[in-house]
């Protein structure tokens, strides 16, 4: 049973081979060659003040690669206030530390193959399934790439469009100076792109062919009246656009329209869980939610973007248990032949006794 | 992280002390203080010959412990037949061993406690749900218990019937002689009561006061005949009792009427799958399934036995990740107090990003 460290996973994968693990996986997905497990999440009440905490768990099998995952997020979470918009935090009470954590099982021995935090994988595998999105959807022809946001999915928002498309110019936008300048300089030293931060989310997004939002938003952050003809803009999180917003778009993709949503929870009535249960337009009907889904563009079952006046939208709407067993397998794979990280006695993690 | 094996487990629980862990879980059930993770059951193809893969997973937050659980399977299952009789089969695929693990987190820091083979726990929790069961259902008045089945769950049905109920005979039926026969041997050396094996298992349950069956039989074990006034038959799996069974009983008292399951396969059509899926009369319609729950039992929301005349029964029906919490919270405590189990880096379970 192989323990892998986030740092040994970013030098084993980039968001170029988690774009390439992840293809094959979404046309099985659309041959129904794959099985989800319903995403679940539980929310319990939890000492921290204005905390609760959120148990969430999500498995995919993909036979083809022998490979079921499991990833588990234990999260004490919060909803403060930043720049005067609400967003979903989540507290490091676990020793200053998070808990999140990808479990990889064999289909074929049923062997626990290998335990690892999610962090590195989880933000490679949002840059990547966007930017399978973006080479579905934006135009072929680009210059400028308009981010909103700076933290911790940015990165990979960034590296993803960067692959698919030769930009020539980003823009970044987030609320905090601070922020948003320090991740211009560390993109810098990644990327040769002119990268510029700027102070306001109307000045970043002028003349942008691409807008990628990589918030922890839970209301709208971009804005109807920034969608123009020709313009792909693209999303982390489902409240991140509403109605209006979708009711400009030619053309809308999900990543997922398959995977089902468990939820549940012993503090109803609560504010902050009230807020983490209401999702908008996802759930409200002011929005139909019939759009195609990434499998289908990637298998040729529904059709990425048709002219260069269209707008177009792509909502990385859920992740996936699928996304883990992808990305994992591959990982795996390459950390066994360089024997990276770190083995532990298996018979610790199987039984001698039929359960 | 504690790693502990399933031997340190086995000295740290015993089936009087699950059935008191068990127990005030059961309140919260009643009175809605816990979470039920819906039970996945997903089903995918397996090389080896008439075997599927099974990936369950089942999980329980119990907030008054501040201990979330999470119980995986990772199986591949094969139905042979045994004196004429389907089974359900896993095949220790994994360098001859079984993988089945129980993760618990704490709710107040999100940390990963513990990880932990289930054999053993989970044959403690069920025999100790069937004695909870027996407690509130058999006779206070007994003398003979007839056993049907010698396997791997017998013995904690024996244990759990004989805490709880003074029995003076035990009467063990087995199809397979030799099977029995050591069962009992074993179990002599256990308990200081009358124990016997019988040909037959119209023998076995001749004058029993309780008929327990604990088998992995695919199809009835339990005859409708063999149901005289008083008796409290008790089963492990939906398929030992059927439509027939059931109606000839007063009183019907299931473990759990509030896990949801979530049942999904890409092997639609294969016998074995088919028969897997197929739970008869708890689908079919032939039975009203509107029993009481244990938690009802428990909490004095529903009834227990009621005369000396009533024939009842008590359906261990599906087991809960609740369970897992329960008992799970009670060997942590235990095995630290005790300095048992195997410490392991918590760094390899935690991360230093927001994931």
């Amino acid at each position: 049973m192989l323990i892998l460290s986030n740092e040994e996973i970013s030098k084993l994968l980039s968001v170029q081979e988690c774009m390439a693990a992840l293809e094959p996986m979404y046309r099985d997905v659309a041959e129904e060659r794959v099985l989800f497990s319903p995403r679940v999440d539980n929310i319990a009440p939890n000492p921290h003040p204005h905390a609760y905490y959120a148990f969430k768990h999500m498995g995919g099998t993909w036979p083809a690669q022998g490979v079921q995952a499991l990833r588990i997020n234990s999260d004490v979470v919060t909803h403060p206030l930043v720049a005067g918009k609400p967003r979903r935090v989540k507290q490091p009470l676990a020793d200053g530390r998070w808990v999140g954590l990808v479990l990889l099982f064999s289909t074929e021995t049923g062997k626990l193959l290998a335990m690892f935090p999610d962090g590195v994988m989880q933000r490679l595998r949002v840059g990547a399934t966007s930017g399978l999105g973006l080479k579905h959807l934006a135009r072929e022809k680009v210059e400028r790439l308009a981010l909103i946001g700076s933290g911790w999915q940015a990165g990979t928002q960034l590296a993803a469009a960067l692959a698919v498309r030769p930009f020539r110019e980003v823009r970044v936008y987030s609320p905090r100076r601070e922020t948003r300048e320090a991740f211009v300089a560390e993109s810098r030293k990644l990327h040769k792109v002119d990268i510029r931060a700027l102070d306001s989310a109307e000045a970043c997004v002028e003349g942008a062919d691409v807008i990628a939002a990589a918030t922890s938003s839970m209301v709208r952050v971009i804005e109807p009246r920034w969608l123009q003809r020709g313009v792909h803009i693209s999303t982390i999180k489902t409240q991140e656009v509403d109605a209006e917003v979708l009711g400009r778009c030619d053309r809308v993709v999900m990543s997922n329209r398959r995977q089902t949503k468990h939820y549940d929870n012993v503090m109803q009535g609560t504010p902050n869980v009230k807020a983490e249960s209401a999702r908008g337009w996802w759930n409200d009907g002011s929005v139909k939610v019939n759009f195609p889904d990434l499998a289908d563009v990637i298998a040729g079952r529904a059709k990425g973007r048709q002219s260069d006046r269209e707008i177009t939208a792509f909502l990385n709407n859920v992740g996936t248990g699928l996304q883990f067993a992808a990305a994992g397998a591959y990982v795996l794979k390459k950390a066994r032949a360089q024997r990276a990280g770190t083995e532990l006695p298996d018979d610790w993690f199987t039984e001698d006794v039929h359960p």
